[in-house]
């Protein structure tokens, strides 16, 4: 039987608030019953919430507070005048070992300063990443950075692909996930450097805990060459919402030359168990969750205007994360790749 | 009636070079009777092909060479090498006044460098762009640059705007095309200052072509929200093969969805109507063809693998750009831009 986990839930966070995030965490529990929850927030309002969920309850302890982070703060904000706001609170639980993980529904920017304020990056690295699991026509994988920051150097870049290759192996269960680079196909182009750059350093360096398979691009992403794609937080960002949003405008394509003809009408009646099934594939809520990786501790964001099932997903994607020793071993196998890389620079 | 446009093609372009050119020329000029044609590359092969389409024929001017360009060549191999291949005598007729428009399915790197380097940018530009046809649920919009350059500045962001405004109006007969600049949601981050600088410029100056829409993101794109969207080339590359990834991604889902259970086979056999629109909605061929703007003269960029229906496409886009007197004004809008923006600096 798995040890419990305890995970730290920011229950204001989102665009609802305690009436998503308890529904939400009460379905995680029923998949995972060995899990244990902190919750932060203003207890009347969870408690009101816990009514529906005595399981849940069981399972809790609620840290109060008034105090909480709006959508539309900026980080700095946050960073200034955050301190004891539920999210702060759900985060510092995780510094003090409280719990395993902490997931939150709000602000994303706010999430990722107080995340990098509280838990403090590992050592061996000097920019965090958010990474989003990406559904691909095989199963899902991994892509980051996905916003946490804009032009990544080389260093940076390659960072990332460990980090990423530690999701993988977390939630894949592989030894060596595959890793691939995001690259545009144009050659000899100015201004890629830092991913060339990046590319010499995983390709040279042996006994990677990796397996790194060179560039990809994004008409790859979806079909799932690479375990982990690895590119900088504005282009990963921009391709994370252009994919949402190419899903979307098929569906909408979809359902108006369904609705065309009155044989086409029937054909989509008959043809509905098929349409589920599509229509699961494509369910964002299926992969809420974006994780932040490279502080001491593991924060799941999860999309502020999810229902409960997506929340569930989050929480989902928390207990998998905080099953899987991931930290422990990251520092180490970043300070062993950063000392290869030094050699091969001096040689 | 329209007055005749000449159209010089580089006939050797593409993975399956004359096979593909010459039959999807004949293609557009049934649409567009009035085309003149430059086929440029092997005469034999031309002549060859020729022969099963005697209208075309009539309508063309062979540019006889034995040099071409490879798919595999680097830019600065066909800048020192090109010279009398079939891809620069193409862009070269245009360099004449023999033709309005060029057309190739050859190496993009190798057109981009030898269009810049034969037809030079415009005086107003130092940085051409690639433009892509992007499919919207209400229509189509202009992305660029997709590929072209790399992390571009406020001032290359900000002239791709009147780039695409100018395409726009040609294309979609729209007056003031709607504009909006790609960014990423996430607030205070650093190292999107370009982004916002081109943003200040765009929203603050008087009297532009065009109308200026502010940020969008990556969902947006495909709901049509604007006419243009503006993304450095990194991004905007990654953007276009994502949303062309996650499309086909999409037809593997439907397609095992449909053949699941014999009901919705049923049902897809009955709603093949509505399968048809569909594919025919998200068929890339339809809107094959990248435009390469900003310099003196107009060259369409048609996939190297497209067929015949694609690469009409791209002379069907190349005959409207023609069409339109776009860099007659173009360079006149643009000085009058960067006298505002330097009016603005000076306050």
């Amino acid at each position: 039987m798995p040890a419990p986990r305890k995970i730290a839930l920011d229950a204001m966070g989102g665009d609802h608030g305690p009436k998503v995030i308890i529904p939400g965490a009460a379905i995680s529990l029923e998949r995972h019953p060995t899990l244990e929850f902190i919750l932060c927030g203003d207890e009347q309002e969870i408690s009101q919430q816990l009514k529906d969920h005595p399981a849940l309850k069981e399972k809790s302890t609620i840290l109060h507070t008034e105090k909480q982070i709006s959508m539309t703060d900026k980080p700095s904000q946050a960073m200034r005048r955050g301190k004891g706001s539920s999210m702060w609170l759900a985060i510092d639980a995780v510094r003090q070992g409280e719990a395993d993980v902490v997931v939150s529904a709000g602000n994303t920017g706010a999430l990722m300063a107080l995340a990098i304020l509280i838990l403090r990056p590992i050592s061996e690295i000097d920019r965090p990443a958010m990474a989003a699991l990406w559904p691909t026509i095989k199963a899902e994988c991994i892509v980051l950075d996905v916003g946490a920051n804009i032009h990544s150097d080389a260093r940076q870049l390659a960072d990332f692909a460990l980090l990423g290759g530690a999701m993988a192996r977390a939630l894949f269960h592989i030894e060596r996930p595959t890793v691939g680079l995001l690259n545009i196909g144009v050659e000899e182009i100015k201004g890629v450097e830092q991913v060339k750059q990046a590319h010499a350093w995983l390709k040279d360096t042996e006994g990677l805990p990796l397996d790194y398979r060179g560039f990809v691009e994004g008409d790859q992403i979806g079909q799932g060459v690479v375990d982990v794609v690895v590119v900088e937080g504005f282009a990963g960002n921009i391709a994370l919402k252009t994919a949402e949003g190419t899903a979307k405008q098929i569906s909408t394509y979809l359902k108006d030359a369904m609705l065309r003809t009155w044989t086409s009408r029937i054909g989509a009646f008959l043809a509905q168990g098929g349409f589920r099934i599509l229509k699961q594939k494509m369910d964002p809520r299926r992969v809420n969750g974006g994780t932040f990786l490279g502080v001491n501790g593991i924060a799941i964001k999860s999309h502020g205007g999810t229902d409960k099932l997506g929340f569930a997903s989050a929480v989902d994607l928390g207990y998998e994360m905080a099953q899987s020793g991931l930290l422990e071993r990251l520092d180490k196998d970043l300070g062993e790749f950063h000392h290869k890389i030094s050699q091969i620079a001096a040689q």
